[in-house]
């Protein structure tokens, strides 16, 4: 394999008088620069690139989970290539890459199965799943890199760790930037003791993590700017109006410049962003935050807070996991709420709630049940198709479709075996008719008229937080043991054909 | 430079069907059985090892800092090779080197300089020195690996990453084993939660990261065994008796047998083990704990407590972060104390203390003076040479010379230009009658006797809890840059000479 590694601005040996080093330093040095033999050295492969990408993929990723609805479904053209059609079949492994067929989780021993199941997907392979774009599959990782690999051979195209930090997004692509964002869940003692007397001026992230905008290069991962945020930046921005909207653990939203990342406004709105993602409908920008528990509407004009939507009895850290989702001028959001003892043993409601995306207006409450509380992301990320929320929960471990203006509930599925961590957190995908669900190790194809069961596929690992990206033929996915996946979707779904459209 | 790859137990191709994979998986894999081309897979080159080493450094690295008294200072035969003699001169960068050159850390636009500068001792570099052992010195670093390299050349001998945490401490060497531990200083929310509500059931690394001890083959950097905790294993473990002694952030401590990593005992005093290593003298093993703070004397043999000391006022975090060190039946330990506002500024001293380290009866005591609250690591680790206590404190940026047996003080000299974060964390070093300091971008030699200045030299980045390991005349020091140096003892001293002993 030959490797061509960039960036190798300063030649240096491995004796050098301290004295002797340039002055000249860049704005964003990277290790590169330094030693291109590093481990965390940017590594180009343009051998593996594609060759012809128009048909495979959209043109863009602007949204967590692919857009505002987050239905990452990409039907491809009936002269597209015939692998895309078909589908294709790898398993590429990334950096720490965990054994698919071991389904005992790093640190079981210690933590116990329960928390050690979301504890591997927080701190060790792909929380989120996959951003194809144009015959590329783009994927971050907690083990601190990001990777584009080709959609079609499972070769890795570049790799790059511009920032010592997790990355928990899906990578934004637009244009010939792609966007990471850096944040861990992590309180230094100092917040840790402000959290005990001042709850409200915590901030996660501070003074313990290199958090922020990472923009690299498209074709080669090249760090291009970085913009840094001293509270986490885990969530996925969102993109719209060439900009990109950052929510962070310390309370504030912005938005900067996408090509430069130069920041034009800033509210702080307090509370802690999780892993909920902003998201960008008719000229406002939604983003749910924690422990001050709150759905915040702005303009993306001027950063204005129009209104602030609440769920009752949210808990502390509910509404800061979920990504709100938006379609029709309807905004969707859920949080587990009303925790309390029931027979002694901590049980939480998952309660789903839609707001006018205008005035923040109730249109409808639905609360999904009640279950034992389960560890670290608690909520089910809701996806909407064609006047249906589809939401899970991994309090009871249960699928349900809800009626996007009504607020009916039209069925509830219960994924099987979901394991003590409860399962139910990815966005599901609908696609020619199916719904895809990837939870556990497992992805299931479920019927989206009835909720009927109709096929299973094991693949291993588990899959934390992750939505099934399809494109044509093929479904691709990140997981928690730092794996990418390509799995046929006829593997998962007997019945399917992708004949084009 | 060609690689040397190990442990390639199975060689995939980048196609695998995911029901394909092995299922007999092995106790402790590593990512490089999965693919030998990943950045943290173990690499090997064997033509840099050394040749011949038996008269360079010490047999074996048994405490942080080299030894129970902290004085990591080691003479050289007559007839040792002349560059070891005279002292050789390279600058090592690791995996994320950040120029030496540059005086900004990387944080400092988001997080200001006062509180960057500690952070990225914390989660950059190199939080400790460096161990040394015949003919190679031993290093780990928050980048995630452990690193040796030759001692004379400075080159790598082998990298190895064997778990996705910050390596914080000083690699323990004996026979054929190098020791690391495991932790970050990070809480996640629940535990924030329960630090509000109970500050004594909070454990710092619990279900946020991966934690323990890494036992590696020294000769070539391959896992051999592991010995995992819940709670963080920052401090580096002291080796004795055939067995490692660990504190924890979850107020453990263990004795684990050094041979294959069984626990021997387990005895929970409480409290969080933030940076302070544990020492072993005359079968007693001495820990120091943060928030519930103490020092702890336990028999060796059944880790039953045998007395717990105390300082007044010790603020939180103050006794869990220093290292005792003990010589001639005495154990010195210090911390920040007795916080408060001064005009309306956030203000602390330093005191240090003397135990009878058989009975616990207090010696004496010092207070080091009062200064402006400074961020992070707050005490400054104590050095015993020759019936004196060497110790500095980043309070006020000085260090203080202290006779053991009386606690008399017999002078202080203070760090010019300490910058905002303070000066004087690590331990000094005495060496044929001179005192080496590492501290902020410089290295100083102080005359023993009477504090005076005597000489500086200029490496650059920074040093943050770094002593300087000399071994005849070579100095050899990690830092927060993520760089390991060696600088010739007679370019910090131009009086020097290493005529052998």
């Amino acid at each position: 394999m030959q490797y061509k590694r960039i960036f190798v601005a300063v030649a240096m040996s491995a004796i050098i008088p301290a004295t002797a080093l340039a002055a000249n330093i860049p704005l964003d040095p990277t290790n590169s620069a330094l030693d291109p033999q590093s481990p965390y050295a940017t590594l180009y492969l343009p051998q593996n690139a594609p060759t012809s990408v128009d048909q495979v993929g959209p043109d863009a990723w602007t949204h967590a989970y692919g857009n505002p609805q987050h239905n990452a479904a990409f039907s491809v053209a009936k002269d597209a290539p015939q692998w895309i059609r078909d589908g294709v079949r790898w398993n590429f492994p990334e950096a720490r890459a965990w054994p698919l067929s071991d389904s005992h989780p790093y640190g079981e021993k210690v933590d116990g199965l329960k928390e050690a199941l979301p504890v591997q997907t927080q701190f060790y392979g792909n929380a989120l799943g996959v951003s194809v774009v144009r015959g590329v599959v783009y994927a971050e990782s907690d083990d601190m890199f990001a990777y584009a690999i080709n959609a079609q051979t499972g070769k890795l195209i570049w790799r790059s760790s511009p920032v010592e930090n997790n990355l928990m997004s899906n990578p934004l692509v637009v244009g010939n930037h792609v966007y990471l964002s850096a944040g861990s869940v992590s309180f230094n003692f100092a917040n840790v003791m402000k959290y005990a007397k001042h709850p409200r001026q915590a901030g996660r992230g501070k003074d313990i993590s290199y958090n922020g905008i990472f923009c690299l290069n498209r074709e080669n991962g090249q760090l291009l700017w970085s913009f840094k945020t001293a509270g986490d930046a885990m969530p996925t921005p969102a993109y719209a109006e060439q900009s990109l909207f950052i929510s962070t653990g310390d309370g504030n939203i912005y938005r900067i410049s996408a090509a430069d990342g130069k920041e034009l406004w800033k509210t702080h709105v307090g509370g802690i962003a999780n892993m909920s993602s902003p998201v960008v409908m008719d000229g406002r920008v939604y983003v749910s935050m924690s422990v001050i528990p709150g759905l915040y509407a702005l303009d993306v004009k001027t950063g204005k807070v129009l209104w602030k939507g609440e769920i009752p009895g949210a808990v502390n850290t509910g509404m800061g996991d979920v990504s709100p989702a938006a379609a029709d001028g309807i905004v969707v959001m859920d949080t587990v709420a009303d925790a309390k003892l029931v027979d002694g043993k901590p049980t939480m409601d998952t309660v789903v709630r839609a707001f006018n995306g205008t005035t923040g207006k109730v249109l409808w409450t639905v609360n999904l049940g009640r279950g034992a509380r389960i560890p670290a992301f608690k909520g089910g990320v809701p996806m909407i198709h064609d006047g249906t929320v589809y939401v899970g929960t991994p309090v009871t471990s249960d699928y349900t479709a809800i009626n996007l203006h009504s607020g009916k509930v039209e069925w509830t599925w219960k994924v099987p075996n979901p394991g003590p961590a409860g399962a139910g957190r990815g966005a599901p995908t609908f696609y020619r008719g199916m719904l895809y669900i990837s939870t556990g190790p497992d992805i299931y194809a479920v019927d989206p008229k009835n909720g009927r069961l109709m096929h299973r596929y094991h693949v291993g690992g588990r899959f934390g937080i992750v939505n099934p990206t399809i494109v044509g033929g093929t479904m691709y996915l990140g997981n928690s043991w730092d794996w990418v996946n390509a799995v046929p979707v006829k593997d998962v779904n007997p019945n399917f054909s992708e004949s084009g459209k």
